[in-house]
C-alpha cells in the first residue's frame, strides 16, 4: 500500500479554525485538534504542539487569517499587528515564523483602503501560498535526495526532520517519504536521539505511519550497524549551513558522519536553500545553543537516573565538518564538493 | 581532600555476613547491606544488587565462607556442593563467579577429612586472597594507566569499569581514582550509556565520590567535546579482547574511538590479563549479544518515549578495531602496536 502524507497543518472545512496533529500527544496518540482563539493558537506553538521550523511559519500563517476572520473594518489592522506580534512572541528565535507572519502582515498592509472581505480572502490566499510552497520545496528536495539513493537501500536517520516538522515530505526524511509514494522500498535505521528523543518519539512513528521499515536503535549503535554493512547512506537535515558547507545540525549528526566517512557510508544533508547561510563563513562561526542539564539527568524518567547535583554539558547542536560531507540537497538539486565553490555558484548572489 | 576508595564489598566484623553497597539504590541512595543467608546471599547476584564480573566473583567467595560457617562437621562437603551450585546458577554467564567459587571449592576439598574449624579459616584466607588479588590487579592496571596521563588531562569514559564493577580502584575508571588518591587532578566526561545508563548512574555517582570533576554527557556528544579540543583520551574497559587486540565492550566504545581517531585523540583500553582471548584470533570471533528492544523503547521512562510496536535492534557489545586502540593497558604494563605481535610476546604462553 502506498504512502498517505500526514496532513499536520490544514484549515478545516469552514476555515474556521486550523486543524493540527497534536505533536505532544505522539507517538503515544494521534490526535487532531482544531484551534481558533488568539491564546489557543499562541499556545500550540508555545507548548510545541506544533514544532519543526517551516512546519510554525505555515501554522501562523493559517493562523493569521483565521483570527483576521474576526477583525471586523473598524479594529482591523490594529488587531492585526497585535495578533501578529503576539505570535511572534511564541518562540522569538524561530526564523520562519517572524519571516512569514511578516508576510501575511505585509499582504494585508498592500491592501490598506480595501474592503475587510477582500483583505481576509487574500490573507487566505498567502497562507495557502506559503504552504504549497513548503509542499513544493520539500518535494524538490525529496526528489533530488531519491536520485542518490538505490532501492533495497537502508539510510541512517538522526533526529527529525520529516513531514511533522515541515509539510507532507520534510527534509532530511524527504526521500524516504516519497520513495514509499511511490512504492520504492528503503529502510532506516532511526537514531532515538538523546536528549530530547525526537528520533524515538517522531522520526520512528513518521516511517511506521508511511508504512517504511524502521528500526530504532540508541545513538551509539550507529557505529556497529555501519560495522556490520547495515547502512548505506546518512541522511540529516540541517538548521544552518555556512558557505563552506559546514553543517549544524542537531548534537550527534557531526559524530555520525565521522563514523559513516570511516566506514565508506555517503552522508547526505538536506536543507531548503534558505537554511545556507552565505554570509557565515564556517562553521566556526555558528553558535552552539546550551541547554538545561535536567535534559539528560531527570527528564522523561521515573526518577532521576543519574546524581541529582552532577554537572552536565548539554549542546543541542553540533556542526558537520564540510569534508564529512559527501553531497548537499537542496530544491535546487544536488551539490557536490568543493563546497565552497558549487554554494557560491548556487547560491552567491544571496551573499550581501 | 585525597579519596578514600569505596568499600563496595567487605566481611562484617564479626565474619557472619557480607557487607555490601546495594548497587540497585545508586545513585539515589548509598546503602550497604549485610547479607548472610543462602537465599539473600544468591538474591543479591541474581537482582544485581552487586555486578560487574570481578566484584561478583569477590562476594561469591565470601558468600561461600559465610554460609560454610554455618555447616557444621557433619554435612559440610554435602552443604558446601549445594551452596556453591546454588550461586553459580544466579547468573550462569558470569566466568568470574564460576571460576572463584570453584577456587573455593577447591581449598576446602583439599583440606577434607580435617576439622571444619580449620577448612572454614582456610575458606575466610582464600576468600581474602581473592579480593586482595583483585585490589593489587586493579591498582597496577591503575598505575600503568595512570604513567599515560598528564595531570589537568580530561578524559571521556563510557559505560562502567569502576570500583564497583571491581574492587577499590576498577579497570577503565582505574587511573582516575588512583589519581584522586594521590591529589592528582584530573577530569572526566562520562558518557551516559545508553540504553543501561551506567554511566550516568554508576560511574557519575563513582567519580562524584572520588571528589573527581565530572561532567555527564549524552552519548552523541562526545564528539563535539572532542572537537572543542575537551578531551585528551578515552579510558574504556573491556569484556573481551581477541589476539591480535580487537576489543569487544558496551555498545558504543567503537564509535567514541573512531570519533577519537579522528580528533587525533589516543584511545587507552584498560583490563585485566585474563580478559585477554589468545584463542579467538579477531574480533569476527566474539559474538554479539542481542537484548529486548523494551530497554530502548521504554525502560526507565514514566511512558513509553517510543512508538509501541517498533522495531529496535538493541546490541550489547560492540568491537573496537585494533587500529584504533592507542594502547593496551593490563596489570602487567602498557602494551602498543602491532598488538598481534606486543599481546603475543605477554600472553602467548596462554594461547592452548
Amino acid at each position: 500500500m502506498k504512502y498517505e502524507p500526514v496532513k499536520n497543518i490544514a484549515l478545516t472545512g469552514d476555515g474556521s479554525a486550523v486543524r493540527i496533529i497534536d505533536q505532544t500527544l505522539l507517538p503515544g496518540e494521534l490526535k487532531t485538534i482544531d484551534l481558533r482563539g488568539r491564546d489557543e493558537l499562541y499556545e500550540a506553538i508555545y507548548s510545541l504542539r506544533v514544532r519543526g521550523a517551516p512546519a510554525i511559519g505555515i501554522f501562523a500563517a493559517y493562523a493569521v487569517y483565521v483570527l483576521a476572520r474576526t477583525y471586523g473594518q473598524e479594529e482591523f489592522f490594529a488587531r492585526l499587528d497585535a495578533d501578529c506580534d503576539h505570535l511572534i512572541s511564541s518562540r522569538p528565535t524561530a526564523v520562519n515564523l517572524a519571516r512569514q507572519i511578516g508576510r501575511m502582515r505585509e499582504t494585508a498592509y498592500a491592501l490598506r483602503g480595501r474592503a475587510e472581505e477582500e483583505i481576509v480572502s487574500a490573507l487566505r490566499t498567502e497562507a495557502e501560498a506559503i504552504h504549497a510552497e513548503d509542499v513544493a520545496m520539500c518535494r524538490a528536495i525529496a526528489e533530488a535526495g531519491l536520485s542518490l539513493l538505490n532501492e533495497g537501500d537502508s539510510v541512517l536517520t538522526h533526529c527529525n526532520a520529516g513531514p511533522l516538522a515541515t509539510s507532507e515530505y520534510g527534509t532530511g526524511l524527504g526521500p524516504l517519504m516519497l520513495a514509499a509514494e511511490r512504492g520504492i522500498e528503503l529502510k532506516a535505521y532511526v537514531d532515538e536521539t538523546r536528549p530530547l528523543l525526537q528520533g524515538a518519539r517522531l522520526t520512528a512513528w513518521e516511517l511506521q505511519n508511511a508504512g517504511i521499515d524502521c528500526t530504532l536503535i540508541c545513538d551509539n549503535m550507529a557505529a556497529l550497524a555501519m560495522a556490520q554493512g547495515r547502512i548505506q547512506a546518512v541522511l540529516a537535515g540541517c538548521d544552518r549551513m555556512a558557505a563552506n558547507g559546514d553543517a549544524a545540525n542537531k548534537i550527534g549528526t557531526s559524530g555520525a558522519a565521522i563514523i559513516a566517512k570511516h566506514y565508506g557510508v555517503p552522508v547526505y544533508i538536506l536543507l531548503p536553500s534558505s537554511t545556507v547561510d552565505m554570509d557565515c563563513p564556517t562553521g566556526a562561526d555558528i553558535p552552539i545553543e546550551l541547554r538545561s542539564g535536567d535534559e539528560i539527568r531527570s527528564m522523561w524518567y521515573e526518577k532521576p537516573m543519574a546524581p541529582e547535583n552532577v554537572k552536565c554539558w548539554n549542546p543541542a547542536f553540533d556542526v558537520t565538518d564540510h569534508s564529512l560531507i559527501t553531497a548537499i540537497v537542496t530544491e535546487k538539486g544536488v551539490l557536490y564538493p568543493p563546497f565552497e565553490k558549487s554554494l557560491k555558484e548556487a547560491f552567491g548572489g544571496m551573499r550581501s
